[in-house]
């Protein structure tokens, strides 16, 4: 599969064979890093960086410079004419017809997905809102494999800002992909998304087993665990690790510990910061003189306040500096593989960690919107209608295309009625029967009995009850 | 006339032979769009935005990088020394001891001009406040131009804020120069502005119609319309258009529709914002269902706010994007005849739509300042004294060189006394028939009797009257 | 020495015979102006200006065009990670393995230093605070030596702000190294810091007349001056010059006036503005009439506000636009030389006028901070230490290493004590006649008696004495 012309919105947007002979040829380029290669003259690369950066932008922009493309670039939101009420969807189809290929970061969660529909050249995600960053996650595996020398089945522990860290979901996937141990292990209130616990559970072969199960596995003195994440040792093979095993991983402690900041930019209020501060987990030089940790790498993405230690600067099991320096020769990679300026053959690599799982769109959906304020369906609602995927039928849960944020609305029908089977229009309660019963490409859902009723359905005899239900409670 | 080292302040600082020589240039630049040329190799474009700005930044920039050349740029006023309370003037003597080019967007009228008289390189004027934004004009008319194969006697109608329009500005001169016929329909209260008009009217060869004058021609369902500009068939024909060819030209509908947003940014109060949002013309399916817009292209200049439908994006009448990506050929033609990179013969064009009154330069003028607080002259007084042009004589009307804003002082006298042909130095009412009498290079203006008498000069009889009349009114 | 991989953030970090060589260079580059070299083709400039600026940043950038580099940049502190709480340190590592060398300004005196320290690449200070810069005054002294083709013994006024005008600083250092005669002349408040003159009198060769005692040595009519400079009019000799000769070199006039504007942005309230502008010095036409400038310069660092009269502009003594425009190539040979793309032989200059008095480290110094609330080490805390070299011993007077403001501690002690010779520790007043006795190398400085005490000391006589008055004032 040839990677021009391709965007990377979602770290799944490259196969584990793609990411392998992507890192092929990042090494060349960083055998070539003090020359200018002449691969990309002539190109263009637009960097829209809508949310404060220094590090990936300037990462960014040194790549292609370093391949010889040039640079156009925006830096802060109110610095273009977004200001004047414009859609990120126009923006990127007229800089998609400047540029030849785009960077973007953004605040609003999906926004990199719009892009990428728009613009009609490549995409790179940079960052859109707490969702993902996929590239952060190739400077982390490309800086694990220089290490370990391999990517598959590693051990690894991830730190910090589990919800709002988006290199933190997008490293988790490509991990998961690769066949990892993952132990995770969040400040206070800051655990994994749900959403993303269940795409491990749903979408990639393994197991999460989260730390009220976990009580008798683990031993005193281990240090402290949210949950591990644990894949086959093989492909192909099923996920029904026993106990036992999972007392072992426990055991053999980590290779490597990915640490991140607390993402105060990301929550919704200021007030909380310090409590979220006070139990949020540190690495210093007393952790690392732990048995455990006594071959274990230290990453973080960086930008870093006070969770990773000055003092461990010179350590050499600290990767954080040369995480951020392999960022340029991954980045050269990946920009002259999107741009079709170089070729690489893809390695035949076994993609069957990921359990693949294809889950069918939504095709009629009434009223619903995503949950997630910080959803770009929520804000770029001229060009864009909210859109799901069913990830579960009972209990009823879809998943928004764009920030993959979850929601359950209350109601559903069936399209098969204007097939003439039905005689009458009935809609149902979602956790009824009926959610299983009804075919996916026929499931209508609707949220709320207004909008039901709108659509000319009249309530089954179960949605009538929760209906005077919550009519009771709205009257009280 | 060769392009190079000339700036582009206003469309009228080009002739339409040598728009239409660059367009030839635009065609050959466009076929090379995928290699990067090296005619402005080692040259520097400094690209100065005062002014949010995506798409017209990076269109100039983009088109710089395609030639070889070098950009940098100054994206934000905050960001600069101008805080410190620096002319412009300074700033672009400093800037063009740097650059071989200059871009720049101000939101101060006038101040293109200002940086193109203090440079010493070649300025463009990327928009200067609500004043003038001739490279757009650029785009418009090459497109025009790709898809009618002519630019001579277009029938287009401009919809929108006419007023603070500077796209629309530019856009009416360039058109009435190529003997066009214009329908103008604006928004409530946004209107042509009078000075605009004015020129169209005295310096270009056509006759302006105004709605209240339309009445009897307009046919029932006709769309709206504020005024109608008709230029004359061929060139050097007199203006003297009967009733009956301008109800012909009405019935021949339009090739083009050209559409901006609401200038939000420009009106001096927030309120009032929605009153004219109601009124304000709107293009989508439904108006081009319309039989007289079958065959209408539809332009914008984008960004477009909820004047121009989304649904029509895929419309083949639809130019706007191709309007932007038309952008980069044009400006890189641009760029290289001014820096004297490319050179091209000039077409021997006609130029005579135009009537080409040199209005003469007023000598003396005393306290007479210019009316439009957004015009340069009003910031960057360290450096400009206000000058003005003498539009009409009667009444009396002065434009502003910077911004064309106009002004009506009320005292006039002549130099000529002092030539001892005059006994006493009189000044009198500038609507007195002595604004008619004295000669263009004899007249002194003065903006008051205070003024008038600083300078020596007493009250004519006219003049004392009126002043007697103004003394009451102050002292009641 | 070659210049290669070297960072230049004080002017005393390149020696005179580097300075000349560098000229040399630049010579070359500004015959070469018009083509675009190749010599840095590949390498990368990280051009981070912390704090606003138009001509520094886009004369550093065009330079580095000019040299077929590349550059990355970031414009507004805003727009970066800063904003969250990230260590300049930790930034300048990570941009330090993007680029082949930083460019930087920033509001904090020192922190180029810091970024020195850290980034692993040359660092070229474009202004800290208001503490140095030195690569204007490299244009300041090309400027002056292509119009009086020596940089030797110069006499030279410098007028204005000289408290906060980091350019006043950089440059007064090296004037004093090539053996000026230097004027000074300040508005009200605004003279010469402490720790300048301090420089001036002990670490060059020169001697600094104050105007109190200068009185009987101006003649009447003399321009205002604050204090003369004298250097002597050959190397090694001293610095014993007698007032008939400082009598002989006021008289002589200036062949060049340097001017620059209130700093308004480095004062901490903006109370007192007015004030500051009123006893302003002021250069203008009437002030060049004056005999005694017939033949002087007019130089400016730019941008002016009032204190530089526009009229001067055509004036053929004025400098300031020619020095903006020479600072491209100046900044070219600096970048090339850093960067070891160009070598060039040093001239065996002779740079005695410097008296090179190596100040001792301070090793021991307990809970001084330092004085100055935009040093660095006030903010990057969790990197940097406070660090000082010892100035004087009595008064004690230390100097912090990053910003160079002076502090003078209560209290001293001596390490010698844990060798064994003294018996008891015992902490001494500093202005006892113990800080000429204990050895540099031994000094230890507190803040306080309770930091001595808390180290184990007690206090010595006198200190007791000192302690108790001090803590009578407290009670009181």
């Amino acid at each position: 599969m040839a990677l021009a012309n391709r965007s990377l919105v979602t770290i799944d947007d490259l196969s584990n064979g793609e990411i392998e002979s992507l890192f092929a040829l990042a090494d060349d380029m960083h055998g070539d890093m003090d020359k200018q290669l002449g691969l990309c003259r002539g190109k263009i690369m637009a960097s829209l960086f809508f949310e404060p950066s220094t590090r990936t932008r300037l990462s960014f922009e040194t790549a292609m410079h370093k391949l010889g493309g040039s640079v156009i670039s925006v830096v802060d939101i109110k610095a273009t004419s977004l200001a004047k009420d414009e859609s990120i969807a126009d923006m990127a189809r007229v800089v998609g017809s400047y540029a030849d290929i785009i960077v973007v970061r953004h605040p609003w969660e999906g926004a990199a997905k719009v892009i990428a529909d728009y613009a009609g050249v490549p995409v790179i995600n940079a960052g859109d809102g707490g969702h993902e960053h996929p590239t952060q996650t190739l400077c982390d595996l490309y800086t694990l494999k220089k290490e370990r020398h391999t990517l598959k089945g590693l051990r690894i522990a991830l730190w910090g800002d589990l919800k709002h860290g988006r290199t933190i979901h997008s490293l988790t996937y490509a991990l998961a992909r690769f066949g990892a141990i993952i132990h995770f292990r969040s400040g206070q209130g800051l655990e994994l998304p749900e959403y993303v616990k269940r795409k491990l559970e749903t979408e990639y072969t393994g197991r999460l087993e989260r730390y009220e199960n976990l009580g008798n596995l683990l031993k005193e003195g281990h240090f402290p665990i949210d949950a591990i994440y644990i894949t086959p040792s093989s492909p192909h093979q099923l996920a029904n690790i026993p106990d036992v095993s999972i007392r072992v991983e426990l055991e053999k402690g980590v290779e490597a510990l990915y640490v991140t900041r607390l993402q105060k930019e990301r929550l919704s209020t200021k007030a909380g910061v310090e409590e979220l501060k006070e139990d949020y987990p540190v690495v210093d030089k007393k952790l690392l003189k732990e048995k455990e940790f006594a071959e274990t790498l230290v990453l973080h993405p960086l930008p870093r306040v006070d969770e990773l230690a000055r003092e461990l600067d010179a350590d050499p099991r600290s990767m954080y500096f040369k995480q951020a320096a392999l960022g340029v020769p991954v980045r050269m990679a990946l920009i002259a593989l999107l741009l079709g300026a170089k070729k690489t053959p893809v390695t035949k690599e076994d993609d069957s960690f990921i359990r693949k799982i294809e889950h069918p769109p939504c095709k009629y959906v009434y009223g619903v919107k995503c949950p997630n304020r910080n959803c770009i369906s929520r804000h770029e609602t001229k060009y864009i209608k909210p859109e799901f995927i069913l990830v579960c039928r009972r209990p009823l849960i879809l998943r928004c295309v764009y920030c993959e944020h979850e929601v359950s609305p209350p109601y559903i029908a069936s399209s098969e009625w204007h097939e003439g089977v039905l005689i009458h229009k009935h809609y149902h309660s979602a956790d009824s029967h009926w959610a299983k019963k009804i075919r996916a490409e026929n499931l209508i859902i609707f949220n709320s009995e207004k909008e039901a009723e709108s659509h000319g359905f009249k309530p089954s005899h179960y949605a009538k009850k929760r209906y005077r239900i919550n009519k009771k409670k709205d009257d009280s």
